[in-house]
């Protein structure tokens, strides 16, 4: 599935550009097939730097075709030979972390990751880190970290691969930024084309309605319950549209005409 | 990677359980691989209940080995041969879209997504509906859901592929129980006294509603625009429970029988 965001502005506006100083670090990575996926899974939420320290195996045809497209990132992606080196300029460093230590860190959900990430990048760089695929960072890699990221799993299967868990913590990244840009969630919702219709006319809907449900002698005037409630309850929390509105009402004047022959 | 939950205690604890009840649903896939990846993405955060729509190849064993021993969601998978089939007994349908249609429908970012699924899965089921990896839902498919869910992207490079996609909503399922567990944080959303109609029902309803609007001579069945799809929109994003669809096919039999005197 290609997902195409409905906004195509450019993502170099304010606030994206933060994620520019989110940097992905993989450490000792097996399958170059991950470094590709990891790219893509990247690239898709609008980040770009990529540390590989010592990977087993180069970049290869499978990495780039994992990648999906996303050749730059790993066209421009660092090989250093420390983990040292890879996080030496960073201000936040946050490894992802499957078990409890022998010493318990500071632990964040991906969420407290992305949100800490995000303020920390406004002017510093910030390295997520991401171990082996068999058997995730040290001890001694983890205590470089000012705190551990947990993906939450279920406890009975958690055979999450590394470019899944690179998506959901990239994911999350892109959240922080746009739910920081927008300044609430107005982002989201419904963002509607035509104009909501105003109370006014939703009691006229709703008055019109009752009319043609006593007609149609479904509503009894004498004992009409709650049920008048309900159908304003029912178009009240949809919030119709003039245009939904007009087209009701003209379904309404179409049967009271039939009606009334 | 292999990401251990860091408690180990059973997922059958409160709040998981309500996982069972959130279906994915992936319509016209093409290729196998990735409906083992969509189940080794559920079972990573403890979903488990695949329905199929007419994939266009059956699983096989590329299948199986991306499902990385998610087997188990693989063998249960239902095998349905229309997308009403897939839903029709659910109280929630969210489609996952890409682009601005030609008639806006309520949005929710994934995060608002997992919020109101994991609300209504406590009573009722819920479903969310992916579409084609070429070319996701169609608009009548998108018709059919209470809301839809986009995913945030980067404009510039938009590749999520539908595993990937499938990983980050079934994530914010799973946060969105732990945080409730943890008693973190309010959900958002109707929580409502009712049961909700299920999507077979608001079918009845629409059809129900359309025989009334060409009886009534307001519809003309040979050029009906985009009117039922506004209607759909409408009843759709107000989540009617069973009293409520069921007063208002009393009101349409009730105009039926008068206007057929």
């Amino acid at each position: 599935m290609e997902f195409q965001d409905k906004a195509q502005s450019e993502d170099a506006s304010v606030g994206f550009q933060m994620l520019s100083n989110i940097r992905i670090v993989m450490v000792n990575t097996t399958h170059p097939g991950n470094i590709g996926a990891a790219a893509r899974a990247m690239k898709t939420m609008g980040l770009s730097e990529l540390v590989l320290v010592e990977p087993k195996r180069p970049i290869d045809d499978e990495a780039i075709a994992r990648s999906s497209g996303a050749t730059d990132v790993l066209e421009s992606a660092q090989i250093v030979p420390s983990l040292e080196e890879a996080i030496e300029d960073c201000g936040l460093v946050i490894g992802t972390s499957a078990r409890s230590r022998s010493i318990p860190w500071p632990l964040l959900n991906p969420r407290q990751c992305a949100e800490q990430s995000v303020l920390t990048s406004k002017r510093q760089k910030v390295a997520i880190i991401f171990g082996r695929e068999d058997r995730g960072l040290t001890n001694e890699e983890l205590a470089k970290c000012n705190f551990h990221v947990h993906i939450p799993t279920n406890p009975d299967y958690s055979s999450l691969n590394i470019g899944a868990a690179i998506q959901v913590i990239c994911y999350e990244m892109r959240m922080a930024i746009e739910l920081q840009v927008s300044g609430d969630e107005q982002l989201w919702g419904v963002e509607w084309d035509r104009e909501l219709a105003s109370s006014k006319e939703l009691d006229g809907l709703i008055d019109h309605l009752e009319q043609v449900m006593v007609t149609s002698e479904f509503l009894d005037p004498e004992n009409p319950r709650y049920i008048m409630t309900r159908m304003r309850r029912l178009f009240n929390r949809a919030m119709p549209d003039k245009v939904e509105v007009n087209v009701f009402r003209g379904i309404l004047s179409s049967i009271t005409k039939k009606l009334g022959r």
